[in-house]
């Protein structure tokens, strides 16, 4: 393993301590499979606290799980998801959505974030049967581009959504980033906001590999039991996973750890900001940094650092932190692509 | 927690100190996300030694994937799948195979184990295209009888299924206890009987959540890949999976565990076998004893003791050992059941 | 073309004189599209006579998209349906329920009709998440066997299955004959029965290819529209289908045709009854004659005459009248019967 | 009825006298259901003289189920359909490709038309299993905005599709337009180009109700029996169908209806382009004429004629000729289109 960690993703750092002690805390004697178990109560309860007490938190596998098993929950076959262009949903499931069943209506925004203008123009020919029905606005907090919606910014979609009878979901596979960085709880930026649904990511926050649906209305959840077993997302000894999501949720382990990467994106920002030919191209709002660097200057990175070419035609690449990235892990960077430039 | 270990599911059994060691030592540094990494590159090397080296395994999150997975990529979505009434597929996994698109061919089978002549009547109006063609025979091993299928039966079931154009999967859910049980090498019931396609389960055997498709002949892995990813079965953080399948297949842990459920099962079932009013009803060849007891019996029991009613008309119990039962464990059951029985 | 009508299905019968001068007459002129015609609103009128003034009508292509489309509206994906072995259903839409990802749940039946008694032991396990939950009861009518079910047969069904959390579907591709052997109106075995949705067949009765999903409760409906649209089962020029439907519906055009079909059905029974070696298998009620003969008797018949064998294990052969076939052709049919016999 | 023929849509239009009689003659006797009827296989035999020997025609109901027939048989379900923006798969079908769990690939065109240009961006991840692979170019011929490819176009396609390991699908609802347009066979613009899959379409050019499904290509056709019955698109008295297509197809009806409707396109175009207030938008290369009018003289025209409102925000509306389309219809609605400009 590199003794450096990279900036390729946020999914490539291990697990934090305190998830591994709360894991390790959990294999203890038997406890009933399938989430009949005290450590899925507890983490129920987590959630409660924070997204209000008629949350209902189921966990899942992974993010794609968490996604597709809510648009399913807040859509018929022929209702509609409305997103970004840049949307996880759209070029980074594999068809997931649709293998279920379900269109995206994509849209095209700059930063990855929608407003109810870019919505709007979609909500023609509603009741004609040919015509898949706009059902659902699905937004990424924070976005796959590392901007955040601040809470009016979801309130004012999810109002809007809920005038024109949609909903909105939240792809949280980094709400935590983007609460921290907005130094508000959870809550502000879904329940308190009008949120429908959420997948809630902790994954990427430190965790092994737990995610969780968040239902927030209560018909949303008829049957969801089913439909989670049904998509292949029930895990037998879920104590394990939910042993996770406790652990995150206790306390401000969600909290500091979102922060952490989010302030070392930050510093990585700073650090090559006023750099020449290195250009930044989105507010480094959470845990990303956008950037467009000359070509030689990728390549000559990428011998000793990982990171992802976001767009090949204009050389964009994206350096993600984590909650493990270390300040020298930056600071060495930072001096890389500063070396990279004047060779 | 019971401080008992009850009998209701070897998936109410926690996780082998060996595997979590394995966790805990794949918690170093960043790796690559979604199968990239040395952990499951080392656990593919370990299916390859245990099932050949054509063997390809993709790990996966649980058994509903693993199966479902498998069936997806040896069917056309016109082709069936034989399986016993019983098979978990039908009765448990909450119609994914149908959700999935596949249709299950269901045959009664006494003690859960299929022979050429349950499908052969199946083999009718072939070539027909107002009928799903059958195309697959599923079988357990064990199976959820706790029956086992020996080498051979399972190669003139291979062979029978090829020479009338089918392919055979195995649901490997206790593919450990099987094989413990008979003594035999893993690949002396899959590759060396002609198997096809695999769902090879970890989880009951001592893991946390780890399951694999391992797929026997090349064609049948073509785009595998994608499938997983859209089923929502790619792992982010794989290698936390992917440590617990090579920690288990490494060195004898498979065999140790698995053996030491069915020795405890053998021990419970010889303790309670002459008790009168107690049948045993299927033969104990693994980890699981079934048994016919008088409801107040069973009444008694359930006060202090986890277990299945399998089937509430005739009074059946399933009673499930796992890696962690303790001999103490089945003697005080016993006891119990003999005392709830004189009462 | 055969100058003597064979005995192979009543689809291979062409169209009614009445019907084809319906659509004959509906070619005049443009017409909107889709539904918006007068021949499609007349023809939901006829349906409301029918069947009650609640009763919604979607003309379809087909009966297995008649089918399907009623299934899915009638359940979750979790929601299973229970139908006879020999339904249609299970043998004959080449998994097409399957594709629309739900599961049936198949049970035993020696006529093909199901009773409350069939049914009952499914209703285990409710309520639990890995088990598809039974939802559905789906009957045809007239059965596949020839069977029909009395009026107090359907309500007794419907009426367990409200009181069980279920609902009652009948496979109507040939209800009016099953009707007009009752000799009573369309909705005495549908609407007065307590059933909640209806394929209703008119091909088979003299159609040149038009069915309706009826559906006789209004939540069902609900969304209806974009389904049929969504699972290809909308015709564009829908007036040429409603014009059969209209045709059939008005006057006594669906009861004389079936009438005519049982009657011919019932002559080739009571000619071939006495014959030495024929043994008819099920009571005669509608329009098919099912009888087990022997092999060398079969093979001589199918030189002149079509005709399917049912069951090659058994010889049993299947005999269907249509609202074409003559008494000529029965009583010839009948001779070459005992013919084939003496020979 | 109207006197007066609209220009909402050529499926508002009857059938032609000579598919009627076709129809009508087909009604003689029994005949084989589901397709063993001489009309289909004459049918059949009319499609590989036009379409080349190894053409392989299967009738189906509609459009829709031509089209996600196609798509299927092209794609593995993570391969994914590149098409326009405007076309009718992604705007007009009720998302039925994504029910059949495909992903659509959408792009902007100015008119319709898909050039390598469009497609080649899309070509990126190729081998990432996070994304849908592209796999099918989806062209529609005509257009849906009523231009045409020329043969060296579609040529130009398929070549650059097959470079790419890609596959090229026509979406010919209105090839017969397109091929009349431009005075080429019907092979020109498909077998001859290069075409893997072929939507025809009959139903807009004076059919009843019959579309088909044309694969070019053996390997393609490999089981779509069985996808053709399990996706509810197989009539049971096929023969009614397969005559409206041999009608078409049988001496130059396709051609003559065709060119007809063309030719009324044209001759509004023609009459309406010199209005002032009035802009022709696209080409008039088919029977579609595409305009921009104040919405003051749409709705002084919409009082009398019915045509479509394609786009609301700009006022453009459409006016679709169609085989019965009378010179006197147009004359009457140019002189309308006139009169309410003036006033």
């Amino acid at each position: 393993m590199n003794e450096r960690r990279g900036f390729a993703s946020d999914n490539h750092a291990g697990v934090h301590p305190e998830v591994m002690a709360a894991i390790a805390e959990a294999n203890e004697g038997h406890a009933e499979a399938y989430g009949g178990d005290p450590w899925t109560a507890r983490a129920q309860q987590r959630f409660r606290e924070h997204f209000g007490s008629g949350a209902q938190a189921f966990p899942v596998f992974n993010g794609t799980g968490a996604n597709v098993l809510c648009l399913e929950a807040l859509t018929q076959p022929w209702q509609g998801i409305v997103c970004a262009r840049t949307a996880h949903l759209n070029v980074d499931e594999c068809g997931a959505p649709e293998a279920a069943g379900r269109k995206l209506l994509v849209v095209d925004t700059p930063d990855g974030r929608l407003t109810p203008e870019h919505v709007a123009p979609l909500l023609v020919r509603i009741g004609d049967e040919h015509v898949v029905q706009p059902r659902v606005i699905s937004i990424a907090q924070s976005t796959e581009l590392g901007t955040v919606y601040p809470p009016e910014a979801v309130a004012g979609l999810a109002e809007w959504a809920h005038a024109h009878g949609m909903l909105l979901h939240v792809d949280g596979a980094r709400l935590c980033n983007a609460a921290a960085a907005l130094g508000v709880p959870l809550r502000a930026l879904t329940t308190d906001a009008g949120v429908d649904a959420l997948s809630f990511g902790a994954t990427k926050n430190g965790s092994m590999g737990a995610e969780a649906v968040v239902l927030l209305r209560d018909e949303i959840a008829d049957g969801f039991r089913y439909r989670r077993k049904q998509a292949m997302q029930l895990a037998s000894k879920m104590r394990f996973v939910s042993a996770q999501l406790d652990a995150l949720l206790t306390g401000d382990l969600w909290q500091r750890s979102a922060a952490h990467a989010n302030a070392m994106a930050r510093r990585l920002a700073d650090a090559v900001r006023g750099v020449e030919g290195v250009r930044i191209t989105q507010p480094v709002d959470a845990n990303a940094v956008f950037a467009i660097l000359p070509p030689a200057v990728t390549e000559r990175l990428e011998r000793d650092w990982t990171f992802y070419v976001w767009d090949d035609n204009t050389g964009e690449v994206r350096w993600m932190c984590s909650w493990d990235t270390a300040p020298e892990d930056v600071d060495a960077f930072a001096a890389d692509v500063k070396a990279a430039v004047l060779r």
